[in-house]
């Protein structure tokens, strides 16, 4: 099956405008019909030995949505103080979330044992069934901006919380949390770049050639 | 920016014909422009904290091919080994990778200590730049797929393996390795489904409604 020049391009514009939504979601429903090609798309992930581990908890509920806000306020309230001072404030001032205001919650797990214990290509890197429920989370979000809903990734929680929230068993692995929702408008750029937080890396920088060169690792300045 | 009918059905058209390619890789060179298009939609994944964790090793020379090659199998053997008899004897007999036959080869890795110690939204869940990278790995996968170029992901392959064959530093983390080139065709199916290895979940057996189903966790037969 050959994607065409334009075809092509229409996928570049969805992976080039995605953003992590936090702050521009707006209330109306998402169609059941738009959420069901959104689900088929994450499930249509590669996935390691074809076990297709992860599962879709949609989270609709209001009492559901507020317990796992105040999940994410007690954790970066912790977060917030392990910055330095400077750092800490500016962390405290960015909107890091959609939890209520998104009309659509979606918990991405990954069953581990689902399958049996072995597992074709995870027989020496076990991470790679955890690594095939994120390609499922990468396709939802390219699929969601396609859909032009907003997707925010909300990884300041406890695994705990959403696990008790969410009535999730102590055997199934949690990979994200995602917002979801129709928004007012697409930033043109990530938000973190914008306020200064961090500059996007070169390309160029990140490239290597048939082996790491390791003047790139001196361009990182923190190091 | 709005994504137009067209453009979300050339995106769902990507992502459902995607394939884990290992047999049908051609031997033509992939052009320097559309290399640097892909790593390009890989750069621009989603990172947790903007930190970007990920770098590119471009794999091209014949003896560090081998090399992989070469670790490729010791792993393939020894995970033979650890299936039941009749399934061993299937296993022996798929193809698994294309690292000789594929013009390129690129493996992606994940800096955890980029940008200091403190990451914005890795505070609670410490394994979010590892995601972050295998983000960027779909998005590779995708955008090389919209370029009609297969990608292979190999993980039978130990990481001491690729580290030695591509001096990567052991503070590193090695999140994948890809083999990339034009294919003859894409399969219409993924491999193992067409093997009659596993088959492919209904979609609605993995999707819950507000908490875990119970009764999906007995889909799984095998637990």
């Amino acid at each position: 099956m050959n994607i065409t020049e334009q075809e092509r391009d229409a996928v570049y514009k969805t992976i080039f405008s995605r953003r992590d939504v936090r702050g521009q979601f707006l209330p109306e429903p998402i169609s059941q019909q738009v959420i069901m090609r959104i689900l088929k798309a994450a499930h249509h992930a590669p996935s390691v030995g074809f076990m297709q581990p992860w599962d879709f908890i949609l989270v609709q509920n209001a009492e559901t949505k507020q317990a796992i806000k105040n999940g994410f306020e007690q954790a970066h309230q912790a977060s917030a103080e392990m910055f330095t001072q400077d750092k800490s404030e500016q962390y405290r001032q960015l909107k890091l979330e959609g939890i209520l205001e998104a009309p659509l919650g979606i918990c991405i797990t990954c069953d581990r044992s689902r399958n049996g214990p072995v597992v074709i290509g995870r027989t020496i890197k076990p991470e790679m069934d955890l690594y095939s429920a994120v390609c499922a989370v990468q396709n939802l979000w390219l699929a969601a901006r396609a859909e032009n809903l907003g997707v925010g990734w909300v990884s300041i929680i406890e695994d705990e919380v959403l696990r008790s929230a969410l009535g999730i068993p102590q055997d199934i692995d949690i990979i994200a949390y995602l917002c979801i929702g129709s928004v007012s408008h697409f930033k043109d750029k990530p938000e973190l770049e914008t306020a200064g937080w961090l500059p996007r890396r070169a390309l160029e920088e990140a490239i290597h050639h048939d082996a790491w060169q390791p003047h790139q690792v001196n361009n990182s300045s923190e190091r």
